[in-house]
C-alpha cells in the first residue's frame, strides 16, 4: 500500500528528545517499510524516518525559534497533504492538539481513506467539533478514550506499541531506592503530588522533565523549592537513554496527572523497564496497570506512600512481561496494518 | 443576495468594548441588511448584529472562562459555514489570525464564491500558506499589505470604513493639553516608546488598551512604573464612549506599534474625533495619514517629541474632513457590494 503518516512538527522523526508521537511515527513507519509498504512521512524536515520524507519545515518547531506564527506551518502541512492525497492508498494522521483538529476537519473531504489517530480526552469543546466530524475514521490509543466520545465511527482500539528491546530489562533497581516522576512540569499533570507522595513515604525522587516558558512561574514556585538534590532532585529534560535508565533505576514510577489521560506511556515504559507503577485513578489507567500485579492505582492521594512501600515488593519480572505482551510495537503495525487494509479496500 | 458573514468569536459583534474587526462586522451587517440583503451572521451567540445569528459558542470567547479549547470552537465555527453553504450567494470571512488562516484552508473548496478579508501582515509563516491558497478571493485592507503579498488572487482594496456619525468632532482638545495611545499594551506595540515621546515633548499621556495576562509581567515592568496620575495615566481597557472620549479630548493620538500593521483603526478614528496622529513610519501609516495636514509621520524616534508639538498647531477641522471622507462605512459597504456582486455573478 501507499501510505501516508502525518507526524507532528514540534519534534523531529524521531525526537532528539522527548516526543511521545514522533517516536511512534518513527516506529510504526519503519515497522511499514519492513513489510514492504511505500510509506510517505509529513514531518519536519530534520526528520530521519523511514519512508520518504515531505518537510513541512525545515527544523522541528520547537528547535527553531525564528518561527513566528507556528499555526500556519501546520496548516501548510495539511495543505500539503490535500495537494498530495492522490498518491496514497491511506492516509493516516498523528496529529494532535490544535493540529489534530484541523486534521480532523482539513482532512474530512478524504475520510474514506483518512484515519486518524486521536490524541486527546473529550471535553465540551472538542466534544462539538468532533461529533460533527462522525464520520472520519478513528482509532483510540485506549478504551477509556473511546468510551468518552461514543459518537465517533472508532475503526479500531490500538494500544501504543514501544520497541521492546530498545527498553532494556532492570532486575533490580537502585540502592538505596529512589521513585521517579517523568512528564511535563506544569499543574495538571501533579508532579507536586509525586512529590508529596515520595515525601510521605520517606523515598527520595528524581524528576524529569520539560518546564515549557508557560510554567516557568508554577515550576519556580511549587517545585524547585522542593528540590534540594537529596530528597528530590530535578533532572532536567532527559534524551532517550538517560530516560530509561531513570525508569529502570527507580523502585517504582509515580504517575499522578490530574487529567483524564487517554493512555500513559511513561506507564508502559516503566514497567518495560521491571519498574512497577503507583498513579492515581484516571483516564485510562486501569487498562495499563494490573492492580497489584505490576503497580497500585490509588483511589486517594493519601494511599499513595502505602503503595509505593508495597510497589517495591512486587515482582519485577512480570512487569517486564506485562507491558512488554501489551504494548509491543509489532501488534501495535499489524494492527493498524489491519485497519489500513480495510480502508484501502473501501470497507 | 444571500450573504454570509463569518465574524470572530472572540468579541460578540458588535464588541461590548474593544473588538475591531467585530465591530467592523457589526457595521458591514447593518448596511447590507439596510440594502436588502439576506444576511447571516456566524457569530458568538451574545451578539447582536443586524441578520440571521449563527451562534459559534452560546459566549463570545473573552467573556467565558468555562472554554476549554477555543480552537476547537473556532473550528467548528467553520465546519458550521460548510454545513450550510449551500444557502449563500457570497460567504465572507472575517477572521484573523489563526482562525484567519485556518478559514483560507478550509474554506478554499468554496473559494468561487468566499472572499477573505485579511487582517495579517506578511511574514515568513504565513506567506508560504497564503501563497498556497492564493486562489481564494482576497480583499486587502491596505495597499501596503498588499504588495507584502503580491502573489494572491486580491480582488480589491478596501479600506475600513468608521460609522462617522458615532465618532464626535472635537473642535477643540482638553486644556492643558494631553496627547493619547490606545491599543494592547505589549512590547511589540511600544507603549514605552510612546511614554517617552511625551514625556520628552513634556505633555503628559492618558493610555488605554487591554493588558492581556501574557503580557502582564510586561506591564508590570515596563508601563506600570511609569504610571503616576498625572505625566501618564493609565485609564484600563475603555468601552467606545470613554474611548471616543480620549481620543478627541488629546491634542495629539500617539501611534507607535513596532508592527508593520496593515491597517490602523485607530489613527481613522482619532483623525475623526477631529485629533491629529503622531506616528512611526511602519506598515500601511502612510496611507492613514496625510502628512502635515493630519498627522506627522516620524523617520526616527527622536523626531516624535517635535511632532507632537507641530501637531497640536495642525487643523482640527482638516483631521475630521480627512478621515470622514476616506474610512466612511457606506464607502466600505458599496466596495464590499461591488466585490459580493461580482463573486455572486461568477465573475
Amino acid at each position: 500500500m501507499r501510505i501516508a503518516q502525518i507526524a507532528p512538527l514540534w519534534e523531529s522523526v524521531p525526537p532528539a528528545k522527548y516526543g511521545a508521537v514522533e517516536a511512534l511515527v518513527a516506529d510504526l513507519s519503519r515497522c511499514l517499510v519492513a513489510a514492504g509498504h511505500e510509506v510517505t512521512v509529513f514531518a519536519s524536515g530534520d526528520s530521519l524516518a523511514s519512508g520518504r520524507l515531505v518537510a513541512g519545515h525545515p527544523r522541528s518547531l520547537n528547535a527553531d525559534d525564528s518561527v513566528i506564527e507556528p499555526e500556519a506551518i501546520r496548516l501548510r502541512q495539511l495543505a500539503d497533504v490535500l495537494a498530495q492525497a492522490a498518491e496514497f492508498d491511506v492516509i493516516h494522521s498523528h496529529l494532535h492538539s490544535n493540529s489534530g483538529l484541523a486534521a480532523a476537519l482539513v482532512l474530512h473531504p478524504l475520510r474514506k481513506r483518512t484515519v486518524h489517530t486521536l490524541h486527546c480526552y473529550a471535553n465540551a469543546d472538542n466534544t462539538q467539533l468532533l461529533n460533527g466530524l462522525a464520520d472520519n475514521a478513528y482509532i483510540a490509543i485506549s478504551d477509556h478514550q473511546r468510551a468518552s466520545l461514543p459518537r465517533l465511527n472508532w475503526r479500531a482500539r490500538i494500544y501504543h506499541g514501544l520497541d521492546v528491546g530498545s527498553f532494556p530489562f532492570r532486575a533490580e533497581p537502585d540502592e538505596p531506592p529512589h521513585v521517579a516522576f517523568l512528564g511535563r512540569l506544569r499543574p495538571d499533570k501533579r508532579p507536586d503530588l509525586a512529590i508529596a507522595a515520595a515525601r510521605d513515604a520517606g523515598i527520595p525522587i528524581r524528576i524529569a522533565g520539560r518546564v515549557k516558558p508557560a510554567d516557568r512561574s508554577y515550576f519556580e514556585s511549587e517545585i524547585a523549592p522542593h528540590v534540594d538534590g537529596e530528597a528530590v532532585r530535578y533532572l532536567g529534560e532527559l534524551a532517550f537513554a538517560d530516560k530509561v535508565s531513570l525508569l529502570g533505576s527507580a523502585c517504582a514510577t509515580l504517575v499522578t496527572s490530574g487529567l483524564p489521560e487517554p493512555f500513559g506511556l511513561v506507564t508502559a515504559e516503566s514497567q518495560l523497564c521491571g519498574t512497577p507503577v503507583v498513579a492515581t485513578r484516571a483516564g485510562a489507567i486501569d487498562e495499563l496497570v494490573e492492580q497489584r500485579e505490576t503497580g497500585f492505582i490509588a483511589n486517594d492521594d493519601t494511599e499513595l506512600p502505602d503503595h509505593i512501600h508495597a510497589a517495591m515488593k512486587l515482582d519485577r519480572t512480570a512487569c517486564r512481561n506485562y507491558s512488554a505482551q501489551r504494548f509491543a510495537l509489532p501488534r501495535m503495525a499489524a494492527e493498524y496494518l489491519a485497519v489500513y487494509e480495510e480502508i484501502a479496500s473501501g470497507g
